[in-house]
């Protein structure tokens, strides 16, 4: 997974880079408690407000909440027998264009494992997806994601992508407005019940699929004409995606309450530029009313 | 208390409204399980980016969690005893100045009854404080806030403004940051050990010196001239801002995970507009770098 992550993350970076024409910032890290990370991020471009291309690759001994957090999923871990020591490898990618046409784009994919003291894996699993956060919407971009993400899911078990989409929609919820993220994508966790090999080749199909699903739409928008206003309506809609990533996503909180996590690459999700304006509404049947509809309910895209 | 609040947010609009020249936006809701609010907005004003004074006077029965929550503090409360009727009064402040030089402030005083079944109280108190987030320092600005609120938790007990004072910077601090919000103020919950009628007059003489405190710091600052890298400063601090109110604020968690709670009250205390840099570090002996030196260590102002 090391090696895979580390690939995918030049391949991505060089592809954005010859669409937005400035190159990114690299921080390579590391982390005193073990392991290291490589933070890519392109700032104020020609094409993205903010870009960024993360990997981590992290080991030590799992903190109590997080051995607490996991028993609930996973039988095999006894908390009274820890700590435990863990390994983990990812990438995270989020994506903010300047142009309000073209949508964000998040995706995220690691593995994880918890060792018995000989260092053989005690307990492992993938988990990660891929969800897309338009504030215009174009049907015909929604649908070009979710068929890039499932044929690439298809390849390799037909009730990946039913399962998957139905739990990104459920994952990416703002419960208290009572609207989705965005029109979703897949996103999985704790995916152990196959041999590891084969679900590494799923991961990495997946992984492959992100520039396929993503640079086309970007490609489309890019040169969209926009007003202040609908620049305005994008700032509020970041305003959202805020919400969610510091009020419900689980992985950001655990990276909040991790002693030694690296706060600025967690943060690199976060738009650049956000609003929050007391009872913004959208005019029924506006472009914007009609964004936040499909937002209500869940679309089956393909 | 539902008097005092209301009385208080006509004076306080009244007040601002003279000093931005733009009015209040008043909005009175109905809370469908009990009770009423009124908030009032003042958004894009001459002097106010977004200036907030909300009421809330509610009652109904007390959700579990709530219960459960409240249950550690107060030991009279018996979750399996419940549901509990609950009845609570409050007003809720925060300013977001245009002017970089101006800070932020946030006021917040509530009374809070639980019933037996006849209707007479199990249990009540009092909790609230205010405090000031500058995005560049002046000493004179901070300690005169200081001032005042301790001149008003003085006429009531020598030990308020010194524990309060403390409570506050303990309270309005970013785990993940190490950073406090600001320069502090006074912070107190869950305060019943005199007769509610006391603790009342020290609340009322709080709410009243709100004024007193915040009014003359505005008038100060708001024609500083400022560059647009103060500015841009600023906006990072209200991105913090935004961090420390969705990540760690009680209050706010409480209302997110509140059936019926109106999220456009909640969120008003949000900035009108923030920004998240990768790594922004000011320059060594900087204005910003003295200001982020400061909240790394609380200051004694008075």
């Amino acid at each position: 997974m090391e090696q895979y992550v580390k690939s995918l993350q030049e391949r991505i970076i060089k592809e954005i880079e010859l669409i937005d024409g400035k190159k990114f910032y690299i921080d390579r890290w590391e982390r005193e408690q073990g392991g290291y990370g490589i933070s890519c991020i392109l700032q104020n471009g020609n094409v993205f407000e903010k870009a960024g291309v993360n990997i981590s690759v992290v080991s030590g001994d799992l903190p109590i909440p997080a051995v607490q957090e996991m028993k609930s999923r996973h039988k095999e871990i006894d908390p009274s027998k820890g700590p435990f020591p863990f390994f983990a490898a990812g990438i995270s990618i989020v994506m903010h264009p300047h142009n309000p046409h073209a949508p964000t784009v998040h995706m995220n994919y690691r593995y994880f494992e918890i060792e018995k003291e000989d260092g053989s894996p005690l307990s492992w699993w993938f988990g990660g997806g891929s969800d897309l956060t338009p504030s215009y919407l174009y049907e015909e971009d929604a649908v070009h994601f979710h068929k890039t993400l499932k044929d690439a899911c298809d390849k390799h078990d037909p009730n990946y992508y039913p399962d998957f989409k139905k739990w990104c929609d459920e994952y990416f919820y703002l419960k208290h407005r009572k609207e989705a993220r965005g029109v979703g994508g897949i996103f999985f966790d704790d995916l152990d019940n196959k041999p590891a090999e084969e679900i590494f080749a799923f991961v990495k199909q997946c992984g492959d699929s992100f520039l396929l699903s993503y640079i086309p739409l970007v490609k489309r928008r890019i040169n969209t004409k926009f007003t202040p206003e609908e620049k305005e309506w994008q700032q509020i809609r970041r305003g959202r995606y805020v919400e969610f990533n510091l009020v419900w996503d689980r992985g950001t909180k655990f990276g909040l309450n991790t002693p030694g996590a690296r706060i600025e690459s967690i943060f690199m999700s976060l738009p650049l530029t956000e609003r929050w304006e007391y009872m913004h509404i959208p005019d029924k049947n506006s472009r914007e009313d009609k964004l936040v509809q499909v937002l209500k309910q869940p679309n089956n895209w393909v």
